[in-house]
């Protein structure tokens, strides 16, 4: 039960994930090879590199390519209706919330279950949830997600946090699960919704180096 | 014999994408030994993620250091030859293209190699050709290849898939190799000149967050 | 003694890079969680690479959390003291000095500790020296510092050079250490003090594809 559960929330996270990459690619009018190919980075790029950072060899989609499959076939479905909507960057960052909250809590299980101690977990969370999103910018020359107001890493954070210390206290892992992904697609959500920001302590743009004359 | 045939074109491939790794530093003005590790980065870059991605560890220039002091010295050589040619961007293209072709038959062919059924070998192909050409233009700060709007994965996904189509049918190695370089530098070098593209479902350009209120 | 000695220089490395990645996030007015994984990725990133790249696995901050511990502890200081300085940017550039040169020295000898010959031990210097501030000023978009006119990986270069050099000679290895960190920083402060730069051979900028027509 708790394995299929995980699972589920895995591939959930990686479709909606392939769908922002296939987003990016529709934004920046590419065809629909290149469309495969970031929608697919993007939906296994914070696993494949939690994966390396454990020493999980060969990576998890080399080792079950279905994984590629789908995420081909979710951006060759994005390059068909990504007219529709009328704010595909809207709908890339609802996705992109979603899937932050699913790869937060589905990345620090991977991290336990690879015998990580809870501060590596957390870790691997935040890594997972994040670095997709983070190549899909810099491959898409988008602006970056991180760099963004409103809370985002937080999001991730509370998430694999309160995963992993609900874990740690005992709670079924079921309940642990739904309370993570639910805390971490809540925050972010409201973030997105109320442009909820965590105060910034002291607000002094960055000059450039030429303003310094540098 | 078909062992050399890959081994001499993963050699081209590699000088290939080296010189255009030090093009790129040219265009920037930067100094010999900035050519020289942007040289080795692109050279080696995606074979260094293949190798990475398939458990191949420790990667292959850090078992073959040979490969390293080659991309070194192509790029010395681009450093004082570089102002020679009219438009080193061109050149860069050109010689992009080819290792493009070449690298997706090899990296899909060490695909197979490690074991990887059809799907992860094609991936393969297309990684390598591609991932040098990203980090190229991610730390050069060039406008990134693959969202140029002619046809760029799509050529290296026709060599990977070309050839190991045909090694799955059996075909003679060598053969699928020169049908799938072919292939695939045909397709890239039509768009270049001739500026092929796969049609865009949709001609509508992503709007910036400011646009959309965000 | 060794091992405490390069153990240290480790430790100052990883902390000064820290701080640069979290001055980046100061400079970008982004959150707490921002700055801790801004600094974290800065500080560990090069290392990180290093060890992928080596074979080394899992990477070394798995292995040993306290280094995530105190990267974010690090950055945390930075978010509450970083309104101080008057100019981030210099200060970010002399950390970032100061991490080339150890890091450049580190590197080298993981290199060697891993069985690796004198060729990748430079580069492995280089690598770990140069990577945690490509992937800082990629993720946190500022301008590239390894595009800045000054010398930067040439300082890096000599360092672990100095240093392979000086230990293949059977120099006592405290003494390659500080001639190695020592060379690299001189060079590199040299080159902010006074703006040193190697020749560039030929100063003709890129044109951007538009200009060409392409």
């Amino acid at each position: 039960m708790f394995d299929s559960v995980i699972a589920v929330l895995d591939w959930f996270g990686i479709g909606v994930f392939a769908t922002t990459g296939a987003l990016v690619a529709s934004r920046k009018q590419l065809d629909i090879v290149s469309f495969a190919l970031l929608g697919t980075v993007t939906g296994v790029g914070g696993g494949t590199l939690r994966d390396l950072l454990l020493g999980v060899s060969p990576v998890f989609w080399v080792r079950d390519p279905t994984i590629v499959v789908v995420c081909v076939a979710v951006s060759v479905l994005v390059f068909f209706v990504a007219h529709i909507p009328e704010s595909r960057y809207r709908l890339l960052l609802w996705f992109d919330a979603a899937g932050l909250a699913l790869f937060a809590v589905v990345g620090a299980e991977k991290g336990l279950e690879a015998g990580s101690g809870p501060v590596i977990a957390v870790l691997m969370g935040v890594i997972t949830a994040s670095f997709g999103g983070i190549i899909r910018d810099v491959v898409g020359d988008e602006p970056s997600i991180l760099l963004r107001p409103e809370i985002y890493l937080t999001a991730a954070l509370a998430a694999s946090l309160l995963f992993v210390a609900l874990t740690g206290l005992g709670v079924p892992r079921t309940a642990a699960i739904i309370a993570g992904v639910g805390i971490g697609f809540a925050i972010r959500g409201g973030a997105l919704l109320k442009g909820w920001a965590l105060p910034v302590y002291r607000a002094r743009p960055g000059r450039t180096p030429d303003q310094l004359g540098l």
